[in-house]
């Protein structure tokens, strides 16, 4: 590639995150590099984006760098469409999001603003991959992953990304670049969480909840992102956004409607 | 079935659209009502849940009838976890979510609220259906429409819904049943929006904006959603929270990591 590709950063954690800091420090030596990220930790927003209230963004410089910092308003989902339709002025070669604090394995792709970037990029047509590390600390340990994480984005750079697919990245929490065993291409586990509310009364009488819960891996694959995580493993999962559960139509349509 | 099936009803516009009531209305007919919905309006929300704030839950009643309310201050997802793990006493039979003022089809299940709250029931095990019409009026005439969502989940309750699978179902506008051409068991199609930005200026003289955009579909096939409702047919698309694309495995495998 003659030019160096235009390479989009957000995240769900905010654009002051250390995880967004250290992927931003990674694209750096890749490409030039464009973050739009929400001005305030959006976990858990799943896809939401903002259209009953109005949004905001503020040109800023968190680090030096060559790299572009816009602060958003809005969504991860947001982040992502303002960039492609206001902000850039050419269509990103790719667009990375993360590093998240805390997995987005298995059915946590579900609930996550990281990867809701990642889907919206690639429902925009721009290769698009979620990058998440296994530890939800502030202070995580992001340096030894790095390597990784650039020569996966080198990979999609180089080899495209199959289309109407995006990628979802975990990281395993490791200490050195030896505890790395490698990366494995996967399949999402079947797990889930099980919940519970912790039901307080607050000062005035009032009761209210908190949502806390259990994660239950039931899916013993040695083909799923748990299972490579579980060894140390980094895994990709290749995620789609056409939903539709194509095996389950020839069922539903022997169904009877009066 | 001896016992009256347990229905859980949730929606995403909040617990007073005239959408949810019109299918809180309907499912009376079918079994025991319970409603844990959203005390204001979630549009739009996706798959966000709550995770760093309190949740708050009352007992209300807004309408006659045998249904028992619940106004809840989370997220269409939150008020499903919420009803099945600390609110009912039994699991439920099937939740329903909507009915949606607005359209859910195509790559709109990926933003909807709607949508979500179904598919965190399938996580839980619970069968599960979104339905939604296709008029973003707070007057949309439901009425016509109320005998076909009555069939369709009666059919679910009887038939079961296939696992790991939830169903997404769009309503075409109608003034009359007549009208209604029929059912079909549709795919996603591949639609998406091309997004406009409506830059303003503040009072203050800060730049702001509007999301707004155009609904695209390049899609021409005849087994979609966006086609069966143009014929003003219902449309039901199996939507899966298995977001792996298998089909991409392959591919990914022959890249080169260093």
């Amino acid at each position: 590639m003659s030019k160096r590709p235009l390479i989009l950063i957000t995240n769900d954690d905010g654009i002051t995150a250390p995880g967004i800091r250290a992927l931003i420090g990674a694209m750096n030596k890749i490409g030039e590099v464009v973050v739009v990220a929400p001005d305030r930790p959006q976990s858990a927003m799943g896809h939401a984006i903002t259209i009953n209230s109005t949004l905001h963004c503020t040109k800023i410089k968190l680090d030096k760098g060559p790299q572009k910092e816009f602060s958003c308003s809005g969504t991860p989902a947001d982040c992502v469409k303002l960039a492609v339709n206001e902000l850039l002025d050419r269509k990103p070669d790719i667009c990375v999001s993360g590093i998240n604090h805390g997995s987005n394995s298995s059915i946590n792709v579900i609930y996550s603003g990281t990867m809701s970037a990642a889907l919206e990029a690639g429902i925009q047509g721009i290769p698009a991959i979620g990058f998440s590390l296994l530890d939800y600390r502030w202070g995580a340990n992001f340096e030894p992953l790095k390597p990784a994480v650039r020569s996966i984005t080198e990979n999609a750079i180089k080899n495209g990304i199959p289309q109407n697919v995006v990628l979802n990245v975990n990281l395993p929490k490791i200490s050195s670049r030896k505890e790395l065993n490698g990366i494995k291409v996967c399949r999402q586990a079947r797990a889930h969480w099980i919940e519970k509310f912790d039901k307080r009364t607050n000062p005035m009488g009032k009761d209210y909840y908190w949502l806390t819960g259990e994660f239950i891996n039931e899916d013993k694959g040695e083909d799923t992102d748990e299972f490579a995580l579980g060894k140390n493993f980094i895994s990709i999962v290749p995620v789609q956004y056409d939903l539709t559960a194509h095996h389950a139509i020839q069922e539903l349509n022997t169904w009877n409607f009066e």
